[in-house]
Formats: structure tokens, C-alpha cells, sequence
């Protein structure tokens, strides 16, 4: 029998559809042709030596013969940089200028790396780069929420090859993101707590779904996880936004989503991915109702007619049997 | 420069990205192998003759030599139809048994066919006997919400050729839809009408994001359209749920849906597309606040972190564009 968990962050039904349920094995690239990937690709806008190919950069973390990540604005950017913002409104009509900072960072110099292939201490600097960018764009008048996310292969919405992230600041608060806020903020009136540390409570005491676990994170899969392999990492200390982090954490998170990482690239064979860092806004800073963490999105199914109608997902694999096999990918 | 534009309907604020945007002509599927669609497939479930492939049949619209429309439950269902709703509650922590009802509607004998190449009466029919099986599963006890949609193409998250439609009764009603209800109704307790009936009004008189009107139905893309070519098929009428529409109705909607996907099937090359009837659930009929209709959502851009962890979406074309590009589209 199929069974509907219920997601507490999302508010929404999941269908763990059993019946369906695929084994774990199932889910890695199969067929997909091997190609060695070059470490140095010339018409790579994000390769060492290509940087004229990109608007100049806005920051740097240099290293002794260039650099180890480079930021720079999106050349194709969803939203403009230069402006003013303003707000138009006509009967049921609400519009705004789309000013605002989309951001690239390049991750490293090595066009052949991904997260799972970098060392610890160079996902830590990548974090810290996060750091640097959300405060940066957070500090500016016109930017309402500042999204950190990263697209890794085609089906998770990218073609360039070259490992980077990619940060939009909008000058609104989303729907989705208030919607979490507001969600949290009554689970703490009713309760007097905040909701994301007592889930991982739970989930810390039960074990079933947990996949890894460091010094200040945890990372995990839901009880009612919307898609098969999708986890989230959560810092073990209360914070309401990524930007309060200290070092010693970002350190340890560098770690942590390596090696999450690591266990999907060798576990399934290198599948396509999103990550996102799922903060409140810089203004909720010290909230005790909101906790900020990371989901990580493996695309392994397609969103179809029925989850974009009623909201609701059918996951075709068991939480418990995901993290289990995550679990046992041995990475160093 | 971008605009960022509100959608009155899910209160999600939508990037049209100017900048960015593409020429129409633009999303036409290009270099994809062209391929004669044979009529029959010998070992495809859906095909006359292999009716054993599938679970004995729930309803059929009979031909003179067969059938025109054939009706059984999923093979690979989400949820199961035998069994009770049962919930379980255990601290944060819900859950209720999968039990519902997934149908799968083939849509016409011929494997080579799509809605765009139907007859209007075959549609007409089509139409029918989505309204015979949400009226049937609406009456299941254990039903909440029935949510008939269709995936068309491998983008669209389907694996079979011959044409067909699906339909998922939950038994709950998903956080998505109860959302939408509790907006439409505060619209209607703030400004005393219909959010729908209104956005209609004002789409009909500038006329711009028209596709396509019929006496009972108006076929538009959305001022703050979500993706490429989005739309929405309206009925004229106010109606909360998609059952009370009379048959002069379905019959409009049968040939403005066939025109509608004919447009996007002729102007775009046969796009994968999902369409979903957005009802409100059956206990809501007679309700002043919420109203029903189609949304088409052709599958041309792929959603990626951002969108994934905002919630916000990035349309690279106007809407405007769009609809002009559709209306210039002849059918017959």
C-alpha cells in the first residue's frame, strides 16, 4: 500500500507510491556514454586565461599564479544590475523593474572538477565566497532575498560544463519563501519551537534517514522527501540565515557537502543536481523560528501533468532505502 | 530592462527576462529526427486489441467496431483503490494510507494521433469522459481532490506514445489548491468579484495575450505567464468546479482546446506539453470566488535552482509575443 507523508516545511502531501518504488541501484546514469572531461577547455568562458570572455569580475580569491574562484556578473543576467526599482500598479496588475544581481561564481580553475572531486579545504573557500556575495548583495537597498543555488548538468538546467554557482538577489520576498516563514513562525507560537530543530531531532534519534553527519551538520533525507535522492543539510545550531555561520561551521559544512556529494556522484554515477541554500532574508537575522539549510535536488524523475496540477509529488523510491544506500557509499 | 511581473493566480512574482528572451520561432523543436508515427503498435498497451496489456476497462465510449475512448486504472498506479483512509498521527509527524484512484483515459484508438490532429467530436468526447470519471471518483468517500491532467512527450514525463489522459484522486486536498481557494476568496471578500471573472475581463479588452476565443471559452497566456507559452483556457461563464459545465460547453471547449494545441502543435513543431484541468474540488461547486479552467504548460525550458529555491521563475519571452505568435498560427 502506497502511503501520503506529510512534508512540515512545504505543507504539502508526498505520495511514497511503494508499488512503484524503484531500488536505489536503479537510479544511476545508466548507458551514459563516458567521456573524459578535459581540465582546460579553450572556448570555456570560465577556464583560466578565457576571463576577457565574461564581464570583469567583482571578486577574487586569488592564488599564487591566479585564482582559486572568481565571481563575476551573469553576461546573460536575469536581472539588471544599473537602476532604479519601481513599482507600478493598475487595478489587479502589479509590476516592478526588474533590477536586481545575478552573480556567477567559478568554482575552481579545473574545468574536469565537480564538488565531489574537490578537497574540503576548496569547498570551504567556495562557501566562504557565498558568504562574501550574500552579505555583499544583501547590503544592497533595492534586494529584498538573495537565492545561492547550483546547477550541475543539463537536467538540472545548465550547459555550461565548467563547475560554478550562481546567486540571483530580487527585490522582492517570493511567495514560497514568505509562505516557509510564516509556516515556521506558527509552528512556533503553537508549540515554542523552532520546527526544522525538532524535525532533526526526530530524525537524529531515529537514524533511518540520516545520510551524514559532522561536528555542526547533519545531512539527511525527509521523512516526506518530494523526489528520490533529495537530502538537505542542517546546521545542528539554531540560525535563522546562512550569513550567520562562523568560520569553524563553514568549514565544517565544506566537508559535510562534499562528501553528501560524493556519496551521490559515486553512489549513482555522477547524477545532475541542484543545490540550494534555503536562508530566511538578511533581515531575519536571530529569528527563532526559521533554520536555514541546504536542499540538494538530484534530477532523477520529471516534474509531470499531476505535481504541476495539485502541488503534490509522487516520490518513486523509499526514504529510508535512499539514505541507507547513501549511507554505505564508502568516500574518503 | 527585466520586469518582474505578479501572478494574481499562485501570488508568485514572475522575472520576465527581456534580456534574455527569445524570438518565438526560437522554441521550435529543431533538429529533432522527424519520424512517421505508425496508426498500431503491436506492443503498445493502449493499442486496439492488446486491451489485455492493461486492468480490465472502468468505461469505454463504444464505436461501432470497438471503442472510441477506453478508461482503466494505471497499471503502475500511485495510489491504491482498494484499502481505507487511515491516519496516523505521531508528534510533527503524518501520515495516511495511499488509497485513491489513478486512471489512465486512452484517448482515441489510433496510436498515431495527438489532440492536435483530432476531430472536434472526438475532443468533444474526450471532454465527457474527463467529466463521467471526476464525477465517479468525486464520489468516493475517501476522495478529496481529483486532478485530471495530461502528459505529452518525454519532457512532459511520459514514456507512452499512444495519446492519452490520466486522472489521480487524492484523499486530501493538496496545500497547493486549498492556497489558491483561500486567495480567490479573500479577493472576493476584499473587492466583492471573482479574481478570474475580472483578470478575464481586462485580458479580453486589451486583447494582447488572446490565443483564441470561442463563444464559451478564452484561450490566453497570462500577464505574468510562468514559462514560454503557457496558457490558459477560461470558461466564459463563472464556474468553481470543472463538473458544471453543460454540454453546449464541452463541446466549445473540446474545439477550442483542439484549435489551442493545434497552434502550439503547427507553430512550435509539436512541442511536449502538460495540460491540467484546475478545478476547484467537487464539494466547492456553486462557490462565487473561485473559478475553473485549463492550463496548458509546454515543456521548452527546464527549471533550475532558482526556481527550484525560490519559487520565483525566469520567462525568457513575452508574454505578448507569445500569444501574437499563436494568434497568426492558422488552423483549420
Amino acid at each position: 500500500m502506497p502511503e501520503l507523508r506529510h512534508n512540515v516545511i512545504t505543507k504539502e502531501w508526498v505520495i511514497i507510491a511503494t508499488e512503484r518504488a524503484k531500488r536505489p541501484e536503479e537510479f544511476a546514469k545508466k548507458n551514459k556514454e563516458k567521456k573524459a572531461i578535459p581540465t582546460f577547455v579553450a572556448t570555456c568562458p570560465f577556464c583560466p586565461g578565457n576571463e576577457k570572455m565574461t564581464p570583469p569580475e567583482t571578486y577574487v580569491v586569488p592564488d599564487t599564479t591566479g585564482w582559486k574562484v572568481r565571481v563575476t556578473p551573469n553576461k546573460f543576467a536575469a536581472l539588471s544590475y544599473e537602476g532604479t526599482r519601481e513599482r507600478f500598479v493598475q487595478g489587479i496588475r502589479r509590476t516592478i523593474s526588474g533590477v536586481g544581481i545575478h552573480e556567477v561564481m567559478v568554482e575552481t580553475p579545473d574545468h574536469s572538477k565537480t564538488t565531489a572531486l574537490l578537497r574540503d579545504s576548496e569547498v570551504e573557500t567556495i562557501i566562504q565566497v557565498y558568504l562574501n556575495r550574500f552579505n555583499f548583495a544583501s547590503a544592497d537597498s533595492r534586494v529584498e532575498q538573495v537565492t545561492l543555488f547550483k546547477n550541475h548538468g543539463e537536467a538540472a538546467g545548465t550547459s555550461l560544463e565548467h563547475p560554478h554557482s550562481q546567486l540571483i538577489a530580487t527585490p522582492v520576498i517570493t511567495a514560497q519563501v514568505r509562505d516557509r516563514l510564516i509556516n515556521s513562525l506558527h509552528h512556533f507560537d503553537e508549540f515554542g519551537e523552532c520546527l526544522f530543530c525538532h524535525l532533526m531531532d526526530v530524525e537524529l534519534k531515529e537514524g533511518t534517514r540520516v545520510v551524514y553527519e559532522t561536528r555542526h551538520f547533519v545531512s539527511m533525507v525527509q521523512y516526506a522527501a518530494l523526489s528520490p535522492f533529495s537530502m538537505i543539510i542542517m546546521p545542528r545550531r539554531h540560525m535563522a540565515c546562512f550569513p550567520e555561520i562562523n568560520d569553524a561551521e563553514a568549514a565544517d559544512l565544506g566537508h559535510n557537502l562534499r562528501v553528501t556529494l560524493a556519496k551521490l556522484y559515486y553512489g549513482l554515477d555522477n547524477p545532475d543536481f541542484n543545490y540550494v541554500v534555503r536562508t530566511a532574508p538578511a533581515e531575519y537575522k536571530g529569528v527563532k523560528y526559521y533554520h536555514w539549510y541546504v536542499s540538494i535536488i538530484p534530477r532523477l524523475t520529471k516534474l509531470a501533468g499531476f505535481e504541476l496540477g495539485s502541488g503534490m509529488f509522487i516520490n518513486v523510491s523509499l526514504p529510508e532505502e535512499n539514505a541507507r544506500f547513501l549511507r554505505e557509499v564508502k568516500v574518503d
